[in-house]
């Protein structure tokens, strides 16, 4: 029964601890999908380490505050499968062979890996493991017959890159080995920093934490940017780029609360500290169950290494199964 | 005492069966090489693969074609080992982390890379595995701990990248893992084909094999470029060149007739058929033993397999252990 469930291919560099962003954009949705589907959330330490090649520590200390954080939100190890990308050898092989199917020049073409290629400013030294990741994710993706893949709209050229390889693999082969995949768009717009300004991003430390504490989540939601304009409780105030609203509209529970409050924002007569109330009560409600959970978690380093071992065993059987039948289809040698 | 012997590590793409031009290039010395040291001998089918990645057939038919090669020249499976690229996942993974040190602009740097681009006329359009492949390489090399690694003078910027890489590890690591490696220089020039014009190819279809018969051999040596204006016997002849005496030099046994042979030919009065018959002579004995056990070997796969199956276990065992070095030396996650 379970074997006819589409698969699902998810998951996230591990660079950091996860925050409210990753909980709105596809925790949340992973915890649903689990029921549906066949879900592999994959570490994805190799990829990481494509920009943080000479530092793997940052990469390698963050694996296990990732399934703390995925079990604390409720994703459940009997229903996915969590797992870490180097300890996959198939992974690395499937990648070896799609790197001739690729050329250099469409690489380049590949408009998520050139703007990343700006944002990060390389220069002139764009390590090679950066400009061939979405190789490397093709073999994740398609190791694992992933049907499904969420992705932000900004990942779409990741999935049509995949693609390309599945078919060219399956011409070589002449029969379809691979699966083509179809991404999943998430709903829920990429959540902004309290400033604002910024999306929230490990690396701009500006970032609710899922282990976040009372104090830091308060200051987080005092220190958020509203309407410079609504200096008077009396005057109507704006709730486009209102930060405090946008969070209310992605996490609180009564969306007639939110609706109401508003339109009395909006009419005049609504102060700024009380929403801010309003949204701290509603984030402290929401994260404080995953704090203590992700705290017992992280202090049992071997239930969760246990865990990653388990589903990290399950995957090395799937993926190993798809490079074989890979190397079969192109008559390579079985010594 | 065989552990500490010096590693060398050498090895061919199984594109096509080996020659004459392989065997005055590299056999020869890697069955005397054998005796003294610790000799891995990689079958590069990966390699093969990143300029024939549509046409992976080519590749796997040929392995053992060059197992049959090595054991007819006298290769020792119990003194070197044989082992197949593809076979041994430890490479791919390395070489997953090895992309990550190296700039794509380093890459096109790589002057032997750059030549190759050139001569195969990929056009726009480099397979991502073609310009890595200096990576993958070095993979291989330090892999095995290869100290010293047979090449040709074309090939010392790969040795150059190799030990750029190692230099990098080693410094993530805070200590030396990995072992720069020297180059061994070949004495042999690259052996030209009986044309005199192009070096010997399986690509270009004008190689004496290892398992020619005797009328294709006769019939290349009969071919062969002499002097063109050695037009009567008694005319003085030119050695410079002169493709009989290339051959004679390198292949024959007794190096005062070839001596006595070029000054008779200088001074005039040697006939190019006399000079070409004991060249014929010459060849037909060198390979009529290697060409016999080859024809044994061939119609043996099972041993052969087995022979390979063996050297890549030991690989494995070799290759899996500096892998987890490195991965350890970079506090990376072992589940």
């Amino acid at each position: 029964m379970l074997q006819n469930r589409q698969q699902i291919l998810t998951g996230d560099r591990p660079t950091g601890c996860l925050h409210l962003g990753h909980y709105a954009g596809s925790l949340q949705q992973r915890v649903v999908l689990q029921n549906e589907y066949s879900q592999t959330i994959l570490i994805a330490d190799l990829q990481a380490l494509t920009d943080n090649g000479f530092n793997p520590g940052k990469v390698s200390e963050n694996v296990l505050n990732l399934v703390a954080d995925y079990l604390a939100v409720g994703i459940d190890p009997r229903k996915s499968t969590i797992c870490l990308q180097s300890a996959l050898p198939a992974l690395s092989e499937l990648t070896m062979y799609y790197l001739n199917l690729v050329s250099v020049s469409r690489l380049y073409r590949n408009p998520t890996v050139k703007n990343e290629i700006e944002s990060k400013s390389f220069g002139g030294s764009v390590p090679a493991g950066f400009l061939t990741y979405p190789v490397s994710q093709a073999a994740d993706i398609t190791a694992f017959k992933g049907e499904l893949v969420p992705v932000g709209d900004d990942q779409l050229p990741m999935i049509e890159q995949t693609n390309e390889i599945v078919r060219k693999v399956n011409r070589i082969c002449g029969k379809a080995i691979l699966l083509e995949s179809k991404p999943l768009l998430s709903n829920v717009p990429r959540l902004k920093a309290p400033d604002g300004k910024n999306k929230m991003s490990k690396s701009m430390n500006n970032c609710i934490f899922l282990g976040a504490d009372e104090k830091s989540i308060s200051a987080a939601v005092k220190s958020m940017y509203t309407d410079p304009l609504h200096i008077r409780v009396e005057d109507p105030g704006c709730i486009e780029g209102n930060i405090v609203f946008e969070y209310l509209d992605v996490f609180h529970p009564d969306k007639q609360l939110v609706f109401r409050l508003k339109e009395q924002y909006q009419t005049g007569g609504l102060a700024d500290s009380k929403v801010k109330n309003i949204l701290n009560e509603c984030l402290q409600e929401l994260i404080k169950p995953i704090r203590i959970k992700r705290d017992e978690l992280i202090n049992d380093k071997a239930e969760l290494l246990s865990i990653l071992g388990q589903g990290t065993a399950k995957a090395n059987e799937i993926t190993y199964k798809t490079l074989s039948e890979v190397k079969q289809g192109f008559g390579l040698m079985n010594v």
